[in-house]
C-alpha cells in the first residue's frame, strides 16, 4: 500500500460554463452562481464562476473560430497575438492569464468545467490522468457520497499527449460531462444533477482543506484509448448511422462482432476488433465533424494512495 | 354523413429533407434516396427528393438568415431580389418556382417535409388544416397501416393565418415530425421509421391514384392555439427550466396548476389556464429564440368524409 499523500489546501477555486457555448447546464448554472454566488461558498473557500466563451454562448454555438477545449497547449497558449486569429485563441490566452498561467505556482489550484453531451454518457466525471490525486478523490468522494447514481470516471489523456482543455490551466482539475442533452436545451434533471455534483465536489474540498484524511482505495476507471469514424461513400458522405444496438449504449461492453453500424441500405457492420471494449459518447453531436462516431476505452483499476492536507 | 369527396390524381410528388440544416432524419434520408431513388418509386408516379437548405445543411446549423420554414408567404414569394436580403428569402423562391408556385394550377401535387425536433413528441404527422382531405385520409392510412404506433396529428395553422411552410407550395402536403432527437446527431432508429413512413404515405398515393375508396372516419387531431414563453429576469435571461414533470411529455394533458417550470433557485411556477390543454414541441432547441417553451394545442375530434380520385 503506497503511503499516504499530501497537498497543498487548495484556495483558489475557478468553476467555467459554457467552454463550448450551447451545452445548456453549465451556461446556465454559472448564470446563476453569477447571480447568487452563495451556493458555491464553503467555510475554507469560495470558488469563482465564469462563462468560458461568452461569444460562442451568445450565439449557441459549440465555438465561433475552432474548439475552445483544444486550445490550451503550448502552441495557442504562447502565440502572439494575431489579426486573423480565431476568437477562442485570444480567449484561452485570457483564461490562461486570469487562472493560470498553466503549470505555474501562480496558477488556480483547481477549475472545474461544466460540459453535456448527446451522448448517453449518464453523470460522467472526466479527468486528464489518474496521477493527479486531488481528482481522483474527489471522484470517489462523489461516488460514494453523492445521491445514489453511476458515476463513471473516464482518464482522457493518452500517454505523453499534451494536456489541452481549460481545466489544464490550473494545478487541478475535473469535468462534469452529462448526457443525453441536446445541445441548446437545458433539462431541468440534468440542471439539478450538475448542481448537486458541484456541491458534493466543493464540500469535499472543503473536508480537504480542514484536515480530512481520505483513505487509500481502488477505483474502477475507463481509459480512452482511440476513436472510430462513421462509415462512408468514396466521396466521404456518411453512408451509415450508429447502429440501434449501439446507440445510447455508452460505458457497455462491445465485443468482437457485435453491430455498430447500419448502413442506409440497411446492412449491419460489425466491430472487428480482438478485445472488449467500453465505447464512450456515441453519436455526439459535436464529434460529426472530428469524425469520430464513438470513442474507445478499456476499464481499468486504479489503486490510490490515502490523500491529507500538507 | 358527408358525401365522398373526388381529387384529382397525385402524379407530381416531392420531398423535401434540410429545410432545417441540422434536422438529420430527412438530410440523410434524402441524400440516400438521390444515390438510390427506387424506395421513392410506385406503378402510379415516382417521388423527387431534395434538400432544401444546402447552405444550412453544410453548416449543420438550423438556417443561414432567416427560418426558411416561416418564408412560404406572399410577402417572401412575391418579393424582388435584393442584394442584402437572407438567403433563405432567395432559395424559398427558387423552391417556390421549382415546385409551385404556391396557388398555382402548375403545382406539385403533394410537397413532404422531413423534420426533426428534440421534443418528446414521437412520429407526428403535422397539416396545416383539416380542409385538405388528401392528408388528412393519408394520416389515417399511416395510422391504420404503419408499423403499430402512435402517429398524432397536429393542425398547425391558426385560423385566417396564411400558410408559411413549404409543403404550403404545392396542392397537398404533410410534415412528418420526429422526436426526441437533437440537432445535428443522426439517430438510426428514427431514420428507419422516418423511411417506413414516407413508404407507407406513398402507398396511399399510389393506392389512391389507382381509385381505391377511402372510407369517411372519425379522427383525433390536436389544434394549435397558442404558446408559452420561458420565465425570465427582467433582462430577459431564463430565471426557469421546464420543469421535470412537464419535459418529454408532449401530447398528454396539462391541467390548471399542473407545474410547467421550475426556477434556478428551485421555486415550481405552476400552469395557470383556466382548461386542460396538451402542450406539444415542449423544450424544442430552435423555440429558445422565438421565445417558445411550449406550444399549447386543444385536442378535437374530426368528421372526414369518404375520398376517391375523380
Amino acid at each position: 500500500m503506497a503511503a499516504l499523500q499530501r497537498l497543498q489546501p487548495v484556495r483558489r477555486v475557478a468553476v467555467s460554463g459554457g467552454t463550448h457555448g450551447n451545452e445548456m447546464s453549465g451556461i446556465y448554472l454559472v448564470k446563476h452562481w453569477l447571480r447568487e454566488p452563495s451556493a458555491l461558498q464553503r467555510d475554507s473557500f469560495s470558488a469563482t464562476p465564469f462563462l468560458t466563451n461568452p461569444l460562442a454562448i451568445e450565439r449557441c454555438v459549440r465555438y465561433v473560430g475552432r474548439d475552445l477545449n483544444r486550445t490550451f497547449t503550448k502552441q495557442f497558449l504562447n502565440s502572439k497575438a494575431a489579426r486573423d486569429e480565431p476568437y477562442e485563441v485570444q480567449r484561452a490566452r485570457e483564461i490562461n492569464h486570469l487562472y493560470g498561467p498553466k503549470g505555474s505556482a501562480e496558477a488556480f489550484d483547481f477549475l472545474f468545467e461544466l460540459h453535456n453531451t448527446t451522448a448517453n454518457v449518464g453523470a460522467c466525471l472526466i479527468a486528464s490522468a489518474q496521477d493527479n490525486l486531488l481528482p481522483m478523490h474527489m471522484c470517489h468522494f462523489i461516488q460514494t457520497h453523492c445521491t445514489p447514481g453511476y458515476y463513471p470516471i473516464l482518464l482522457y489523456n493518452l500517454p505523453d499527449q499534451e494536456t489541452y482543455s481549460i481545466s489544464s490551466v490550473a494545478k487541478h482539475g475535473l469535468a462534469f460531462e452529462l448526457g443525453p442533452q441536446p445541445q441548446g436545451v437545458l433539462r431541468a434533471d440534468l440542471f439539478t444533477q450538475m448542481g448537486a455534483l458541484m456541491a458534493c465536489a466543493l464540500d469535499f474540498i472543503d473536508l480537504f482543506n480542514k484536515g480530512t484524511t481520505f483513505p487509500a482505495f481502488e477505483m474502477e476507471a475507463y481509459r480512452f484509448i482511440g476513436s472510430v469514424d462513421y462509415p462512408r461513400h468514396p466521396d466521404g458522405e456518411l453512408c451509415a448511422a450508429v447502429h440501434s444496438k449501439l446507440q445510447d449504449k455508452d460505458f457497455l461492453p462491445l465485443r468482437p462482432g457485435d453491430p455498430i453500424f447500419q448502413t442506409f441500405s440497411g446492412e449491419e457492420i460489425l466491430y472487428q476488433g480482438h478485445t472488449t471494449i467500453y465505447p464512450v459518447f456515441i453519436n455526439e453531436a459535436a464529434y460529426y465533424e472530428k469524425k469520430i462516431a464513438f470513442n474507445k476505452t478499456e476499464k481499468c483499476s486504479l489503486s490510490i494512495p490515502a490523500l491529507q492536507r500538507e
